[in-house]
């Protein structure tokens, strides 16, 4: 049978980029060897590194100035990377907290200053974007998470600052046209919208570095990685190139503005039937919905076993929602077809009728 | 034409490994989805990291007391962690500097604290390991590196110290029998003898850490670390399940005992073919010559392409040695089959016979 795989992360890749992945695993491009088992820096993988730098740059339209790099430990480590580089001596940085992912974010830049956190959808379980807030003016930095994997939530619109922008991407790059020039950081872990889960894309404006006044150990101090072209240390050959081949293959489906009409479209019909279908109801106020992660819940909980049965008779797979709100989480990353999601609206409708007979 | 890849690391691995590595990119263990795109949260891939952390437990003969970490940043992040996780505040730490890699390690440590380097071999190109040297009695921990890739010496001996004892083991873990209970800290990237490139095993003494008195980044605390099973954020799937296959590899074909009895039988017919050989000479002191990184120069620099015709012609690649030392090192890991060395020996015998002809 079919799996329909709903996964928040890691999550579904492109069937062509698996084939090539596994085919790297035994003979990368044909050299007699496997991609796991060449050096880092012979010519072959630079190549790689190259290309998937590159490809960054041109499906997010960067101008000139930002450097790329392909780093390990996550988002999480970024959390810490991003006050060591842009918060200075004695400065102070803002957050906007959409989630537990932006909390976890100021929890480490607290370590190294202080942090105003101007804005917060706590009180609600974080089920909506705050708006109409104030960003401070008197601080390094301003950081936000553009999509919240774990409420459904997403940022339409970004704080208006003239203070350093800093966005955690992790769950929505590539999967939107935004204005990425607005941003001077972006970082994002791999495992959603762009490979395998072990290395991070960072995005990163080279003239904003160097300015803290402060002593960074070397591997987290982005201007030593930006100098060794990420590979300061051996970087993450295999999730490296996956990313690669999932960069070349949303490029070949037409780059940015081609994903945004597909994933407006699979979106669209998940958020319809939600809304018809008198047994459900979605957690995520309306006009924050996240195009990459549906949270819904039913109406009425008895019918959980019935609609458990008949999703997973179909094949679906990883909708289980988060401990914290409960309920559903369908997540529809670049890669999930729309033929999936017709799916679950399926057994969605299916419940309906079963129930209203 | 079959090739015999001397890379240094990323190195070879067994083709078994990666045959199953493959596969699993396609279809892991039967469930119809990629390993790639499952949850780190799932019943299989939890599966995959317990398995790793007990096989090695049991290779090393590790007793009661010791938690198995697999994380991310390779070796260079661990420097800084050690130093984080048991350098006091106001505390010393002892460093053996037995190559670029010790040096990169105490680099970190003097961001947190005084560093004693108390012997170094620098003064000839670090082609020996300093002995008859006094360990410091007033120092939190004594770092030592068990295998230096770049000069080809190997530790047979570890410093005699009730201090902490810690060790990276990046390139000579699994390769040979030691006590490893005289540890309390063992880090090693995994890219020589455990998987690919992209996840770090650390082997920890519990009772030795939450002692410095310092306030620790969550990323970089091992106690976080361990009350989260090695998934404080998403670990490095692949990487980690690869090395869960080395590992299992490793104990069917009867653990480190036999594993070190082959990486001496092919040491010595690479070091023997060196010392008869009137055309080469070693780089390394002959008692603290590596088992897993042969390193050795040409007498006459003027046979050099001769030599890497007849290597390159045998399908040999990675032999290039360091920038810093020259001439070849042939690196020869625990998956390194005696038939590629022989081959690698014989081309140094055809060099022999043109030139002496």
């Amino acid at each position: 049978m079919k799996k329909h795989n709903f996964s928040a992360g890691p999550c579904i890749l492109p069937q062509i980029v698996l084939q090539k992945a596994a085919e790297s695993v035994i003979n990368f491009n044909g050299i007699g060897l496997s991609l796991i088992e060449i050096s880092h820096r012979g010519k072959e993988f630079i190549e790689v590194m190259e290309n998937a730098r590159s490809l960054v740059k041109e499906l997010l339209n960067l101008p000139e100035g930002y450097s790329v790099l392909f780093l390990q430990g996550g988002a999480s480590l970024e959390f810490l990377m991003v006050p060591y580089n842009l918060l200075k001596v004695g400065g102070k940085a803002a957050y906007l907290d959409t989630g537990v992912w932006s909390s976890k974010a100021y929890k480490e830049a607290k370590l190294l200053g202080e942090v105003n956190v101007f804005a917060s959808s706590k009180d609600k379980t974080y089920n909506y974007v705050p708006k109409n807030y104030k960003v401070p003016a008197d601080v390094d930095y301003v950081h936000t998470t553009s999509n919240n994997t774990i409420y459904g939530t997403q940022l339409k619109e970004f704080p208006k600052t003239d203070k350093l922008l800093v966005c955690d991407m992790s769950s929505d790059i590539f999967s939107r046209q935004l204005d990425f020039s607005q941003f001077d950081l972006i970082y994002a872990g791999a495992q959603k919208n762009m490979g395998p889960a072990g290395t991070t894309l960072v995005v990163v404006k080279d003239e904003i570095l160097g300015k803290t006044g402060r002593v960074i150990p070397t591997m987290l101090d982005y201007q030593q990685h930006i100098a060794n072209d990420s590979m300061l240390n051996t970087p993450a050959v295999f999730p490296v190139y996956v990313s690669m081949l999932t960069l070349e293959w949303m490029k070949s489906i037409g780059g940015i503005p081609a994903i945004e009409k597909l994933n407006e479209a699979k979106a669209a019909v998940i958020y319809n039937e939600i809304d018809r279908n008198p047994l459900f109801k979605g957690f995520a106020e309306k006009e924050d919905r996240s195009l990459m992660n549906v949270t819904f819940n039913l109406v009425d909980e008895s019918n959980k076993e019935a609609f458990d049965k008949l999703w997973s008779a179909a094949g679906i797979s990883g909708i289980k929602g988060h401990r914290s709100v409960g309920g559903y989480r369908a997540s529809i990353y670049n890669a999930m077809p729309i033929e999936s999601v017709q799916i679950l609206v399926d057994a969605m409708q299916q419940l309906e009728q079963q129930v209203l007979k």
